[in-house]
This record gives structure tokens, C-alpha cells and sequence, in this order.
């Protein structure tokens, strides 16, 4: 079917009604004017026009009649009215489509982690098995939110101020000075990033090595220079390294994952941190903080974040999607009464608010105190998993793989000899529908690091079985098998937690 | 409170369970290494650490134990145990934040214009009146979407499959030949701009002068070079200028609001319209479609846009929020299989994806068929309150005023002579609780318009009818009355239609 024809009537725009030939002569000027695209174009119906200009049915319809006997406009069967096209461009229709395309940046290779049901096993995931989430108690929440009248009104670009409230007291209890005048939500923590990088007045911005990759990725696409400061899962932050690239290079803003770090899964200890505290104010950069990792952790509680070390200027971040429910989305950042400004205006520019709805519906959810005793419970079941996953490795695995004992939480490193074709392996998983998280994306240049996050926390102990014999019974082919993966205890060869150490 | 001290333990790292005196020579070492920072902090309880490293409670206690034989940490009564300060350490406790706070671009003044109960009425306001809204049955969509299983399961960073699926089909309707893999969610309308002025390779963005005034900040903060291409809303589009304007300064992308531009309410005519592509064939630049405006209309199905037009290289956006209810947030973009990839990246790096919640509901409410029955009663109740303000400004306005007839929909124009001075007009509107919109910063450089835009979307008759007298009252002091704004009939001079015309 052919579009319609906008028209317009300046006579009309005055709050006076147009009579018939004022219509016949305002249309008639526009079909002149536009002809050649506007040709075989629908008039809009009669009452639909009388209706817009506020006139009778009787008027429109005799203008049409007018702009027929001009040859302007022409009836086809019981289709209605169309414009005429003129007579040497009747056999000539404009080509379809005359605007070109926005020239775009080339789009980056975004690889998703997210696992699929019913799909291969995902070992790198860090999100959380769906069926540990508290969907029934969100859905109550849900419905008692919609009830809030405040929802019909206007958001607060800042943020649902109850559920500012609520998060400045629950960090207050985590030894954080929290005014909810200073907290921003997000879509997501990955909206801080955004809101972060995009509000510096200049980088580069600083980063482990490997570093989060879709922060990266955000960083670069961002247009801002990135560092990267090298970590090991096993010995930590590299602080020599460290030392010798913030003061050439000369960061603006440090960004720190200070538990859980993604993809190594590496948390700083207090040491580390106050070597880095003392930079930030020898070299003069600012820092910001994602501590989404620190409360899946079993009392959690007793692990400080910078914030709390040293003082409101460190930006601290933090997310309820992961731990909640991913469809939420609603993450936050903590800044202070000189860093709130620009970070709420980069928000109101890019989103104008979030979604007020889930923001009220999560409120609901900490108020009632369903977060703290759903964390408690999820806590418990990550620790089982996590237990159920070192004790599965210490079965499994080939001498000279080695992996982190991070103490609970999401994720750990498994780290395999620089003799094992990571690519190779990851092929042959796929095979047996096991999926082998790579972060080759995620390091500067050459990994120093040689093997793969396992996440365990999406996976039951069931699946994470599953997932490890196949990669223990594919390394065993390229390392030699000390030891059988259907060995009945597993626990097959004496000194293997020291090789494991090695 | 001191906060607690985070501790590594290298050995722990690969899977072997500590002895205490690997406890204490890691404590030792970190102590040694960061005690500036970390003096006055406190250790860890016993039964955490004991959890975390997977020891016995008396492994920890004995390390503990010998950690303050060696004077490296103390107890505090009952409080716990702290790590104790070097000597010449304890009388200078370290300040207490070295961090400097990060260097942000200066925050633009944003202004809001969204209304709050209770507050002075808003006349410029866009936005709906929520007593208009469909809480009920949107509550309703949110409880069917909370049992949709696939909201455990992990967002498509595009949308929630069923909603673009859903959005295909209601534009493939208006004559728009949509594909579900085309289309982006995203929050608000707000964010297209912020996705598509990103993913330019380059500017100039041109777009209407006035504009819309948080895109302009938008784009601003986002470093795009600006264009202004005036428009009026009585005369419309400044088509020598525009053509101007484009062949000298070459925008790569027009940013157009077909209908009920922000602020002056414009709606283009087709022959308008047919100018601008021809441009954007002969002049190289891409199109960017805001249609926020027009389905506010009765009969919108009539209003073609310029996607319909001219093919799928338009980049088409429009959103629901205004529409259904503001804390719900859901726009989204209509791009074709070249553009889409960019745009999509993006929005991954941006805020990963949208909370499929509020797309799961929403789905909900078109699928029901709610959203166009909603519409219909919406579109009836904007034409009388449309109607009602038409009637108004006829009766209260003296003369020299002047306003458009957009035919319905949410705003309208109004234009004073430019003997009123508008600032103090708003000032002593001000002091009556009327608050008269602003749109000085839409515009680039001096404002060519010397006037208001008046939202009847928002406001009752009754409140209309208060603002308007208000205005006129005020008026009348500058331009003398004609008309008493308290006659009975309000019809009170011969000819105001023709004069209002002028």
C-alpha cells in the first residue's frame, strides 16, 4: 500500500478554520512542490481530515473535488484518493529508497557468556544458576511496587529516592559513609563504566591485565586510552609493574575489581591496596571501585572495600543483577557531592532515568529484608558448589595444572602448562558440548596468563562434574593422566595438592 | 567502626589447606609491607577465616596468637583484634583520604520539566497526564510477565525477543516494512540519540533550531558537532536556509521530529519532507526519524513517516514511555541489517541490555491488545483537552498573541509580540504557581521565536483553564486587554480569529 501524505495548512495553525479553497490551495502548493516524491501517495481520508482541521466532511470533500478537476489528485476504484503523478513522470517512479546510510564505527566482536538453556555448558560464566534466584519473592515485590502511586509520576533521573535510601544504609552497615544524595543508579554496573569514562575530562584509565572485557571494550569504543596493569590470580598485583607504568604513563582514574576480578577472579588483600592508596595520591589519579564480587562471598561482611579504607573521593560501584535476577539490571554508583553532578548529568543525557518500576520493586525487596536472607542462603550454595568444584579438580586433573582457592564466591583460575594448545582444547570441548571460556580479548598484547576462569556458581555440581572430567580427560591426552577421571574416589595420587601448588 | 583488613594467601591460591605458620609468615608479610595504611584495622574473626581457608578454628587461633606475641597485631577488650601501628606510627594516624577525586567535565544545567504533585503546574510539560495511564492493566502485564520462564534465563542484549517481535508487527501496519532483527530497546527514546550520535564515524549532527533541548545537551556532551536548522511553527521549516546551511557545513546525519517536534509541536508536511530526502540523496547524509509524537494523534495510521517513505536506510526510532507510563522506560530503533550491528555494539558496552522485565510486560500489554485500546481512549481525551485549550487561548489571549493548531496530540505553540518581556512574565507567573516553559537553550544562538509551548497533555481543563487565565492576565499588562479574561463567554471582540491569524 502506498503511504500517506502529511499536509500542512498554515491558515489552520492560527486557530482559525480554513474554508474549502484554502484547503484546495494549501494542498495543491505542496503537490507542486513535492511532486515527483509525493506521486502516487494516499490523501488522508475525508473525516480523518475534516476531524484535524476541525471542519465538516462537506468542506474537505469539496476541496477534493476541486483538486481533482485540477489533476492534482485522482481517484483509484474504492481505494481512495492519490496524487497524480505529472505527465512526463508517470513512467519514471522515484527510486525507492534515496537516503544513504550513517556512516558507522566498525562494530567490535562482542562474544556472549551468557549460558542458554538447554544449551552446551558454559564453564566461564560468572552469572548465577537462574534456579538459586528468589523469582516468587520479586514477583510479590513487583506487585506491591506497582501499587506505590509515586510510580505514575516522574522519575528521579538520579535514581528511586527510597531505593537510595535503602542502599546507603545497607553500605553504612559495610562501614561505608553512604548519603543517598551521592548514590546514582545504573542499568547495570556496566552503566557506571559508561557513565565513569564518558564524565573524565581526560585518561587513560588504568586496569588489570587481564582486564573485565566488556569494560574494556566499553573503554575503547569510548575513545579512551587504556593501561594495563599485569595481575596473577596466584601472586597477585605485579606492583613493580605497577609502579612503573602509573608513573610513566600517568592515569587519570585507576578502575579496580577488588574481588572476584573478572575473568582471573582474584581478590586484593589490604597490602595491595595500600601500595596502590599510596599512589593514587603520589601520582595523583582518582579511583573507582567494582566490588560486585564481594557479597556472594560467605561473611563477606569482613571483607573492606577501598571506600571504606579511604574516604568518599574513591568511586565505588556495586550491582543487585547478577545476585537478584539478571532481567533487573540495576546496578549503582557511589560518588560524593563533587563528583555527583557530572556523573548524573552524563546519566540524564544518555537514559534520562532507569526504569523506576524495578527500582521500586527492588527497594521492596531489600526493605523486606528478602536480599539479606536470600544472600545468606545463596552464599551456602555457592560454598557447596565451590567445595564440590575443588574437590573435583583435586581428583581430575593432570599433574601441572594448577587453580586458585579464592574461599567461596563465583569463580576461580585454572591455570594449565604453557604446553597445552588452549585453542585446540577449547574445539574439542565444543564437541562434547563443554564450552571453555577464553579472555585472550581480555589481556594487552601477549597473555601472560595460560589457562581459563571456572565459574561455578551457574553450574550445579552435577554439570560442573561433567564439565571437568571432560577437560581432565582431554588434558590427560596431551599431559599423560596420572590420574583417571573415573578413578572411584578421585583422590588417585599422593602429593597432589603440593604438585598443585608448584 | 575500623574497617577489616583483606588478606592473600599465596598458598591457599592452589588448593592446599595452610598450616598456621603459612598463616602467619602471610599476615607478617602483608602487615610489614602496608602498615601505614593498615594500622588500626581489624583482623578478620577467627571462625571467618577459618571458613575461608578451609582450616580448623584452632589452626587460625594459634596463628593469631603468635602474630601478637611478635607485636604485629593486638587485642582490644572484647572488640577484637586490630593490627597494631609501628611505633613511631602511633601518634600520627594517616589521614584519612589520600585519594584524589577524579577530574569531570563541567555538569551542563539540566533543567526538568517533568511535573511534580502538588508542585506548580508545569505548562510546557509533554508528558501525560498519569491519571490518563493504564496502571491497572499494565500491573496486570508485569504479573503475567514475572511467570514467563525465560526471565531467569539471560537477556538478549538486543531486547526481549517477543517485544521486537511484537513492535514488527505494529509498525509492518503503518506501512513500515520492519524486521524483529532490525529493532533495538532501549531506555527511553532518550538513549537512541545517545546510541546513534556514538556510533557515528563522524558529525556535523544537524538537527531543528530550537531543539530538542536534552538531545542538543546530549550530543554536546557527547562531543558531536551541532547544526541548527531553523524552523517555525507557524510557517514551518526555513527550506533556503536549510539547504544553505547542509551544502556548506555537510552534516553526515539530519536529526528529524516528524511530528510534535519538541518544543515547537511542528509536525512536517510531506512536501517538506520530500525537499529533505532529495537532500539527503544529493548532500550524503543519513536520517535519524524521532515519531515520538505522532500516535498521540487521532488517526496517526494516516501520518506516514519518512521511514515508509524512503526505504530502511532511515534509522527510525520511537518509544512507549510517555505514552504507557514514564517509570516503565522503554524506546527503542528501527535499523536495518547494515546499521544494526553498530548501534547494537554500542548499547552492549553501554548497559549490556535492558531489564527484560519491563520488555516482558510490555510485550504483554500489545499482545493483549490493551496498548491500542488505551491509545484510542488517550487520542480522545488529548483531542478535548485539545479542543479546551484551542477555546481558551480564542477567549483569553489578547491580541498579538498567536498559536498553532496542530490538530490534537500533546502541544501546541504559542507566540508573543516581542514587546512582552517573556523572563518577567515567567517570573510574575511564578509567584501565581504557574510555571511557563523555557526554551531559551533549545535554540542555537539568539531565539528567532518569541513564545511558549503549552502542553495540554498534562494538564486537566480545569488547570489549563487556570494557567491560561493566568498568562493572559499578565499579558494584558504589557499588550492592554481586549478581552477580560473573567467574560462570561470569552468571545468578547469581533475579528480575533483573523486577528490571531496574523
Amino acid at each position: 500500500m502506498a503511504p500517506y501524505v502529511s499536509l500542512a495548512f498554515g491558515g489552520s495553525r492560527s486557530g482559525r478554520r480554513p474554508g474549502a479553497l484554502d484547503i484546495v490551495s494549501a494542498i495543491a502548493a505542496q503537490i507542486l512542490a513535492g511532486r515527483q516524491t509525493l506521486a502516487g501517495c494516499r490523501l488522508p481520508p475525508i473525516r480523518v481530515l475534516a476531524h484535524r482541521l476541525g471542519v465538516s466532511k462537506n468542506t474537505v470533500s469539496t476541496a477534493y473535488d476541486e483538486l481533482k478537476a485540477r489533476g492534482l489528485i485522482e481517484s483509484r476504484a474504492t481505494r481512495g484518493l492519490y496524487v497524480a503523478a505529472a505527465t512526463e513522470a508517470r513512467k519514471a517512479p522515484a527510486p525507492r529508497s534515496l537516503v544513504p546510510a550513517p556512516a558507522f564505527k566498525p562494530a567490535p566482536d562482542l562474544t556472549s557468556a551468557a549460558p542458554r538453556k538447554n544449551g552446551p555448558l558454559q564453564l566461564g560464566s560468572v552469572f548465577i544458576d537462574p534456579r538459586l534466584l528468589p523469582r516468587q519473592r520479586l514477583s510479590a515485590c513487583f506487585r506491591a511496587a506497582l501499587k506505590r502511586p509515586s510510580l505514575a509520576d516522574f522519575a528521579d533521573p538520579q535514581g528511586f529516592p527510597p531505593l537510595r535510601a535503602a542502599i546507603a544504609r545497607r553500605l553504612r552497615e559495610r562501614g561505608i559513609d553512604a548519603d543517598p544524595d551521592h548514590i546514582i543508579t545504573t542499568v547495570g554496573s556496566q552503566q557506571v563504566l559508561d557513565l565513569v569514562s564518558r564524565s573524565l575530562q581526560a585518561g587513560p584509565i588504568a586496569t588489570e591485565n587481564p582486564a573485565y572485557q566488556l569494560g574494556k571494550a566499553l573503554f575503547e569504543r569510548n575513545d579512551v586510552a587504556l593501561l594495563g596493569l599485569p595481575i596473577d590470580p596466584f601472586e597477585g598485583a605485579d606492583l613493580e609493574r605497577w609502579e612503573k607504568v602509573i608513573a610513566a604513563q600517568r592515569p587519570s582514574l585507576l578502575y579496580l575489581t577488588t574481588h572476584f576480578q573478572n575473568p582471573t577472579g582474584y581478590s586484593y588483600s589490604s597490602a595491595e591496596i595500600a601500595r596502590i592508596l599510596e599512589w593514587s595520591s603520589a601520582y595523583g589519579f582518582g579511583i573507582l571501585e567494582d566490588d560486585w564480587g564481594s557479597d556472594m562471598l560467605s561473611y563477606s561482611e569482613f571483607t573492606p572495600c577501598l571506600r571504606a579504607l579511604r574516604g568518599d573521593n574513591v568511586l565505588y560501584m556495586n550491582s543487585f543483577t547478577k545476585k537478584v535476577l539478571p532481567s533487573l539490571r540495576i546496578g549503582y554508583v557511589l560518588a560524593n557531592q563533587a563528583t555527583t553532578p557530572a556523573l548524573l548529568a552524563t546519566k540524564r543525557v544518555s537514559i534520562g532515568s532507569c526504569p523506576a518500576i524495578g527500582e521500586a520493586a527492588l527497594c521492596e525487596f531489600l526493605e523486606q529484608g528478602y536480599y539479606d536472607a536470600h544472600m545468606l542462603t545463596l552464599q551456602r550454595e555457592l560454598d557447596r558448589r565451590y567445595r564440590h568444584c575443588l574437590d573435583l579438580l583435586r581428583h581430575h586433573m593432570p599433574e601441572g595444572v594448577r587453580w586458585t582457592a579464592p574461599g567461596g564466591g563465583p569463580v576461580l583460575w585454572v591455570e594449565c602448562p604453557r604446553s597445552v594448545d588452549l585453542p585446540e582444547l577449547a574445539v574439542r570441548l565444543r564437541d562434547k558440548q563443554v564450552l571453555l571460556p577464553f579472555s585472550d580479548g581480555a589481556f594487552f598484547g601477549v597473555p601472560h596468563l595460560h589457562g581459563f576462569k571456572l565459574g561455578y556458581a551457574c553450574l550445579t555440581p552435577a554439570e560442573m562434574q561433567r564439565g571437568i572430567e571432560a577437560i581432565a580427560v582431554e588434558l590427560q591426552r596431551t599431559l599423560g593422566g596420572a590420574c583417571s577421571p573415573t578413578s572411584p574416589n578421585g583422590d588417585c595420587a599422593p602429593g597432589r595438592e603440593a604438585r598443585a601448588r608448584a
